[in-house]
């Protein structure tokens, strides 16, 4: 890569597997911005949230899928795509890393269980500028032309305004055409949860096993929340931090164990 | 279980598995302090990070390791674990959820790797307070003595403080004697990261493979952070949110798609 080329590096990668249709739609709505490095699982991830791979070594293999893009599958996590990236690929921090467009929303609380954000909060962590893109669709034939528009606006908004090094956005496309889109809305993450209902089954040899299956719970009806903005054909940006400290809480204990231990 | 009985329900699990030395230790420390019921998995799931299992069936079955303790190992992540146990076992929220006790620290951005802090953070937002315990020790031979101690201290006052459905607290030990440790200390997540260092290998057909390694950088000298609490012989406290939103983000990004999407 030639050090006087002043266009950004973009990292791109995802859960649902380099062969996804998301990702390519993605590639496709940002290659002339940059140089793009495609770096994704070799399988679906879905739902692995910030797992990482320290049991057992990972594969890395470039395959030839992006015409004129360099790509490789990764048989780890999206978390370890990014680590392998950063450290065996690129030897140093893309400009931006771009997660995604998944097959399905990664609004609300999904943002912990999400691959797609995991990879893009690993960026963060990193100090690399990131972004997580999900379309409110899970098919994999899924529709992703209004969500290319999307993407392109969003990601030349970000690259312009010289993002500081944690910057991390989750944003999420309603599955509608570009023209009934309401605009992108700023958000915060809504208050919800899903309620689990295993369904249990038994084996050939009458043994239980479940499968995870629930449903979904929106307990905020915020209309600054991602969930009323999708609800309302927005695009939901909700900006991210990697600071989990709960600080109203905090301070509410600060005198709880202001005396010595107890022996 | 009686419904006269006003003692509270405590879930315990962990990431290291049902067999670590970490979660009999904690077992032993609170199990006097009400209705023990324990679902943790089957082998370890360290740096599992918030993965739950959505790509194939869950196994779980009763074991027999705890004298007058239910107890189940199943065969996902320490997140399946909780969501198992509330809807198949206990059918209702217990009253508190612990996690733990480690083998190993997750203070500081581990919080995010931590399949110990992932099941207490999904006991959060199931509306259950809930704590991960963590001793500052690798070792499956660690002293858990006076973290035991420690983790009682915490459990009485934080079931005694009637703590609302989402208090959720990382709580970490260092590994000294309890005599040497200085107190407890409520803190904010240090400012961290990895730094990656993947170890590059061949296999005997001569294609590469790569374990993750990495060198842990603390970036933040705060007196008021948990890496700090524990370099100095304090056991950390963080509390822990379950919303990821950056708000003083947010504020900055209101101004930028005020105009509609352009097609």
């Amino acid at each position: 890569m030639n050090n006087l080329d002043k266009r950004p590096t973009i990292l791109i990668t995802n859960d649902d597997g380099v062969t996804a249709p998301g990702i390519r739609s993605l590639i496709e709505a940002v290659k002339d911005l940059g140089h793009i490095l495609v770096v994704a699982p070799d399988k679906p991830q879905s739902g692995m949230g910030h797992a990482i791979t320290i049991g057992h070594p990972l594969r890395m293999n470039q395959v030839n899928l992006f015409e004129g893009i360099e790509s490789w599958q990764v048989s780890g996590t999206p978390v370890d795509c990014v680590k392998l990236a950063v450290d065996k690929l690129l030897h140093r921090r893309p400009d931006i890393c771009l997660s995604g467009i998944n097959h399905g929303a990664n609004h609300s609380i999904n943002v912990i269980y999400s691959g797609t954000m995991s990879a893009a909060m690993e960026a963060s962590i990193e100090s690399i500028p990131s972004i997580g893109f999900s379309l409110m669709d899970y098919s994999m034939e899924a529709d992703f032309s209004a969500a290319q528009k999307v993407v392109r606006e969003v990601v030349e908004q970000v690259l312009g305004s010289k993002p500081d090094e944690h910057f991390l956005l989750n944003v999420n496309i309603p599955s509608v055409p570009y023209e009934l889109l309401r605009g992108i809305k700023v958000c915060r993450q809504a208050y919800a949860k899903y309620r689990e209902e295993f369904d249990e089954r038994r084996d050939p040899h009458g043994r239980k096993y479940y499968w995870l299956t629930g449903e979904f719970i929106n307990m905020d009806s915020g209309e600054d929340t991602d969930v009323w903005a999708l609800q309302n054909n927005y695009v939901s940006v909700v900006p991210v931090s990697i600071d989990f400290t709960d600080y109203k809480t905090k301070n509410r204990l600060e005198g709880w164990w202001k005396k010595e231990l107890t022996a």
